[in-house]
């Protein structure tokens, strides 16, 4: 089987898109919110007219996000009716959380390379075992140019909701399809934009590590995954030969 | 000077709301966020297909609020992108602050009247030593069908602002105008267009009391209210008869 390479740029190179989008009189909004705290970000630097970032995914409470909004740049708002947030975000504002981000903010700051150099050597364990002890999975996006503790795969044949559920059983908690609707039971619409097919796109799964991630966490994982992975090509149709034809579905009554 | 009665029933009659809007076929939403613990609401009892409340206002976190759906109510989401809370409203859920505000309103359920029973008679006590103490003051809202901790005054020829700035001095603090948009130095649209006059609408000042008030707080507030209106009448013009003619602005250069 010829081996597919699905190595997109995960980490966007946004200096350059704001550069065009300047350009060409586009105001440019990026989605920051998993890489603010695990990658330097520097709004002033970039031709960014608006960037999310979410607390809770750098360390912060749930319940508190922010919109950078570069002077000038005028927007509409969604949940209207308050006069709160300058009139662009009704609703009485979540001042404890509000605080919880700010004191957040700065230490993921503060703390921002220390983290990185904590979460890479680890990362990089789980992609090199899991390429080497597993058959038939591919690393998706840049091998490289990634956030530091995001370690991504698609497995040939396996399905992505079996691989949680299996892996949850185990006590490790990974994600499927796209990660924000990853209770949509849908494949990752990014890795089938970009020419996944969909049999692979299905068998996609997602881990991430943080500050509290161990060597030993990161030793049982990599104990785990494989055998998780075996277990459902024993009991999948596909390790019967049927995933060999160009339609299995065509094939199972023989 | 005649005086003015602002009587309107505060807490309004949702059964009979609710019984006509389902008569003529029309989806019913009540926003109870001032209301949910502090008065008995049944939604099953009351014809209302939506219901809007906040666990800030019943002791719970802040950042949780529900919408009570009323099944086969079929709603249009405000913030899309996310399937989080069946496709209504996307984003991240707030997990620790939705269980907060579950064991919020089972606290404010079991307590209901005991918190009822505190406020009730403390709230009295204001309205009753306001009305005696203060000159040109009115009660706006019904005397009996409010809320139990809630006291609300116009007072005349002061400025709602004005009262509330002394009155933070003295570690007192209220609300002018409309609740919600209290920073907008707006007086409130309910007052006017329930016809109460510019000149006492834009007087407006709110008082909510809970059940970390003790009695001490009430003869501290029975004090410090009648000296704040003084102190603000000493130096208003209208303290100096202007306020007698039927429009000052044109008597200022007599």
């Amino acid at each position: 089987m010829k081996q597919i390479e699905i190595k997109v740029q995960v980490i966007q190179d946004i200096a350059e898109i704001g550069k065009i989008a300047k350009e060409n009189n586009v105001i440019f909004h990026t989605d920051a919110v998993a890489s603010a705290g695990n990658v330097p970000l520097d709004v002033q630097s970039l031709d960014i007219d608006l960037v999310t970032f979410a607390a809770h995914q750098f360390y912060g409470p749930k319940g508190a996000a922010a919109l950078y909004i570069k002077a000038g740049t005028r927007i509409v708002p969604l949940v209207y009716g308050g006069i709160q947030e300058g009139g662009r975000r009704a609703g009485t504002e979540n001042v404890p959380a509000i605080v919880g981000m700010g004191k957040a903010a700065e230490i993921a700051k503060r703390d921002l390379q220390k983290r990185i150099d904590h979460v890479k050597p680890l990362r990089d364990k789980i992609i090199d075992n899991t390429l080497k002890t597993i058959d038939k999975v591919i690393l998706t996006g840049h091998p490289e140019k990634r956030l530091p503790g995001h370690a991504s795969f698609v497995v040939e044949y396996i399905e992505g909701e079996a691989m949680l559920m299996l892996l949850a059983g185990k006590g490790i908690f990974s994600a499927s399809g796209s990660a924000c609707s990853s209770k949509a039971l849908k494949s990752s619409p990014v890795l089938l934009s970009i020419g996944t097919p969909v049999h692979l796109a299905q068998g996609s799964v997602v881990f991430t590590l943080g500050e509290g991630t161990t060597e030993e966490d990161i030793d049982y994982f990599n104990e785990a995954f494989p055998q998780v992975i075996n277990r459902l090509r024993e009991i999948s149709p596909y390790s019967k030969g049927w995933g060999k034809t160009e339609d299995p579905t065509c094939t199972t009554k023989k």
